[in-house]
C-alpha cells in the first residue's frame, strides 16, 4: 500500500517569503510549485525547484488565477480560452526550470480558487485538462474525486490522481466543508494523522455533518502555509509509515 | 545567398493591441514573440503562435525586463541570477504554446533594454546565454555582432545568428546610432530596402558619422511596431528577392 | 433642460494605446478616467488629466477590478473590504493628478465588471459608496438607476447621477441587454442619437424584448473605445443641442 | 532637543507579510508606508494606516519604483516624467487612506533604489520634489543630507528633514557605506543606540574608512524589515530618552 504526500509550495515572491518550504520539503514526497501568477517569482521558482531536487521530491505545476494580490484565492470569471492560455503559460514557465535542472514535470494541480472552480464548473475543468493534454498527455492531473473536474480530466485521456485533505473536514456529500464552518479545519497534527490513516487504509473518514464519507486518497495534501505544516506533515508521515503504508510519489 | 527577415511581434496584451502582426507576419520569415513581461499576455501569445503557424513563420522567444508599463524599454539593475531566471521563465512560457501547436522553439532574441544591456554588460549577456543553454543548447541566439553579448553566446556553445537593422543608422564603430540622434531612424521603405541590400550583398553600409561600417547580417530586423512596418517589410523583401537573395528563416 | 455626456477614457497603459481620447474629449462634457488597475498607467493618467483640462471636461475616477490583463471586464470575488480598499486607492491616485493640475474630482463611476457587479450585489455597491464617502462625501456617484447600487449610494448619503446608454439596448425590466444578444449594441450614430434624445426628452426608449422602458438619464455614456465613438458622440451631441437640450457636466 | 524615529513599513502585499509592523509601530514616531509599487497592497495599506492611527504615529508616503518582484531595490532607468507620475500616483493613493481615517500626509520619503538614485541623479530628485510640490507644497521631504536630492528638494521650496541611519556605516565622505562592504551594517542594538546618540547629540559618528563624519539627524531611520528591528528601535529610543532627547515626529 502506497500514498503520496503533497504540499503546495514555492509560493514566495521576490522579497516576500511565504510558507515553510525548507521545513516541509524533507517531509513530503511531491510538491506543487507556484508558477508566477498567485505566487512564485522566477527567482523563487528556481530556488524551489532546486530545493525539491536536493530532497528528491517530485515536482508538479500549481497554476492559479492571475491574481497576485489575492493569492489566487478569489474566483475570477475567466473564459475557458483564458483558463487554457493561463494554465499553459504557467506550466511552460515551471517546466523550463525543471528542464534546466534535469527534472521531469511530474504532475499538475491547479491552485486555490481555480482548483475549486474546476471542481464545479465543467468548462473551466475542461480548459485545464486541455492545457495539460496539449502540453504533454502523459502528465497526470491531481483532482478532487467525485467532481466534474475529475470527469473532464478523464475525458481528456489524462491520468488522474485523487487527492484527500487530512486537515480539512468533509461533508457527508463528499465535498470539503467550507472554511467558515466551525470545525472545518483540523489543526491538531495527531488528529490530522489519524484522519489520514483512515483515508488511506479504510477509504473513509468522519463527516462534519454526521456519519461517514468515502474518501479516495492517492495523494494527501498538507497545507504548506500553515504555521504548523511541518508538524502535520511529520505526524501524518509517521502514522502512515508505522502502519506499513509506503509514502512515495505517485 | 540567403537571409532571414525577423520582426518583434506578439506584443499585444489582453485588450491592448500593439503592433501590426496580421500585416507583418505574411512578409517576414521569423518572429520574436513577447513572453508576458513587456507585452504578450497568455491569450495574445497563443494567438500570435497560431498566426505564425498559419503563415509558416519560424517562432523565437523575445524575453524582456519585467516592466510591462515601460514596455521593457527601461534598463533595470537586475542581478545575473535574476536575468537568468526571468529569461528562463519567459522561454518556457512561450515554449508551452509552441509545444501545444506542434512547433519548435526556433531561436531566442532578448527585447529592448535587455538586448541593449546584454550588448555591453557581460554578466547580463552570460546570464541570457546560460538560460538558453540550460533550456536547450540547440536553440540559437540572435545577437548584435561585435558585442560582449555575441561573445558570451559563443562561449556558452550556442549557435549565434547575427542581426542587422536596415531601419536604424549605424555609427562608424559598428554600434547602432542612439535614437535621439538626427538621422538615426530610416523611415523611408525604399531607403531601408537599399540599405538591407547593401548589408546582405556587401556586408557594409554607410555610417551616420561618416564613412562606412561593416555589418554582418544573417537576419534583418523589421520593427513591427512602426506604423509603416508592413511597407518596410514589403520593400526590403522585394529588393532582396529581386537581387536573387533567398529570404528564409535561418 | 440639461444632460451630461460622459465617456470612459484614459485607459491607455504605458506604450499601449487604448481608445480615442483625442477625438472624444472635445465632444463630451465629462470623462471617467482609468486609475491604473484595468488601464491608465501613471504617465497616461497625467496625460489624460491634462487633455481633459485643455478641453474643459469634468474628470471623474473610473476605478476597476485589479485585472489589467482582463481590462477589468472579468468579475472577481472580492470581499467588500477589498472592494473598499481598491476603490479608495484608485480614487486617491487619480485625485493626485487632478490636484497637481488644480482640478476637482468631479465624480466617481466604477468600471466594467465592478460596475456591473455593484448593480446587483449589495455589499459590493455599499463598499464602493463607502470608499467615496470616506474620501469625500461631496463627490457624486454615477449609477445605473433602479439597482441596488443606486440604493446603496443614496443610503451612504451621496449624490447619485443616473446614467443611460444610448448605444446599448435595454430590456423591458430596465436592465441593459446582455452583450451577446442580437441587437444589444447600437452602432449606428444616428440611431444612437435618436435614442439619446428619447431618453432625455421622454425618459423612455424602446426595449429589445418589446414595448418601452423608462430610462432616467442625467448623464449619457458614450463608449470611448468603440471605433466610431467620435461619430456617435458627435451625432448624440448635435441631436441634443438641436433639440434645445444643454449639454454640460452635471 | 528632539529627534524623530522613522521606519519603513506597510510593505506587506496581500497574503504576503513583510516586516514587523505590529512590533515596530509602538516604538517609532513616524512611519513611511509603501504605496503599492514595491509593496503595500490597498488592503495592507489600509491596515497599516489604521495601525499608525492607533499608535499615534505620523504617516508619510514611501513611493518606490514600479517593481514589486524586485521590492523597489533595483535601479530603473525612468525618465523624470515617469518618476514624477509614479511618485504622484503613489502619494495620492496613500493620501486617500489617510483622508478616510482623518489623518494628514505627514511627509514623503522615497524607497530603496529610488531614494538612492535621487541622492545622486539630479533629474530624478527634481521629479520627486516636483511631484510633492504639485501635490502639496507644505508636505516635507525626508532627505539624505549633502546630496543633490536635498538640494533639489530645497530648490522646489519644500521643507527638508535630514535623515541619519544608526544601523548603517558611513564613509568619510558622508555617504552610506555600500551594503557589500564588511562592517557596513550595524546589527547590535546597543551599538546602533550608541551611534544614534552621537548622531543626535554631537552631529557626528565614526566613519567606516577611518576618522569621523558629520551627520545631520532630524530623523533616525530604523529598518523595519530587519529581524531585530524591534530590539534596535527599543534600544535607540531608550538611549535617546535617557539622554534627555525628546523622541517625537518632526
Amino acid at each position: 500500500m502506497t500514498v503520496d504526500l503533497n504540499a503546495d509550495a514555492g509560493e514566495s515572491y521576490g522579497a516576500f517569503t511565504y510558507g515553510h518550504d525548507r521545513e516541509v520539503f524533507p517531509l513530503v514526497t511531491s510538491v506543487n510549485l507556484a508558477c508566477g501568477f498567485h505566487g512564485g517569482s522566477p527567482g523563487r521558482m528556481r530556488e524551489a525547484v532546486r530545493l525539491a531536487k536536493a530532497h528528491g521530491v517530485a515536482v508538479g505545476a500549481h497554476p492559479g488565477f492571475p491574481d497576485l494580490v489575492g493569492f489566487g484565492r478569489r474566483e475570477m470569471a475567466l473564459s475557458p480560452e483564458e483558463v487554457y492560455a493561463d494554465v499553459l503559460y504557467q506550466i511552460g514557465a515551471l517546466h523550463a526550470f525543471l528542464r534546466a535542472e534535469g527534472l521531469p514535470l511530474h504532475h499538475v494541480k491547479p491552485h486555490g480558487a481555480l482548483y475549486l472552480k474546476a471542481c464545479r464548473h465543467r468548462e473551466t475543468a475542461r480548459a485545464i485538462a486541455e492545457a495539460v493534454r496539449t502540453f504533454d498527455p502523459e502528465v497526470p492531473l491531481v483532482v478532487l474525486p467525485g467532481t466534474v473536474y475529475e470527469e473532464e480530466a478523464q475525458k481528456a485521456g489524462l491520468r488522474v490522481v485523487r487527492e484527500a485533505f487530512p486537515e480539512r473536514a468533509y461533508l457527508g456529500n463528499g465535498q470539503l466543508a467550507p472554511r467558515h464552518l466551525e470545525g472545518s479545519w483540523i489543526s491538531d497534527p495527531e488528529e490530522a494523522a489519524r484522519r489520514a490513516l483512515r483515508m488511506v487504509l479504510e477509504g473513509r473518514v468522519e463527516a462534519l455533518d454526521g456519519g461517514e464519507v468515502a474518501v479516495r486518497a492517492e495523494t494527501l495534501c498538507i497545507h504548506g502555509d500553515n504555521p504548523n505544516a511541518p508538524q502535520v506533515a511529520r505526524a501524518v508521515r509517521r502514522a502512515l509509515e508505522e502502519a506499513g503504508v509506503e509514502v512515495r510519489a505517485f
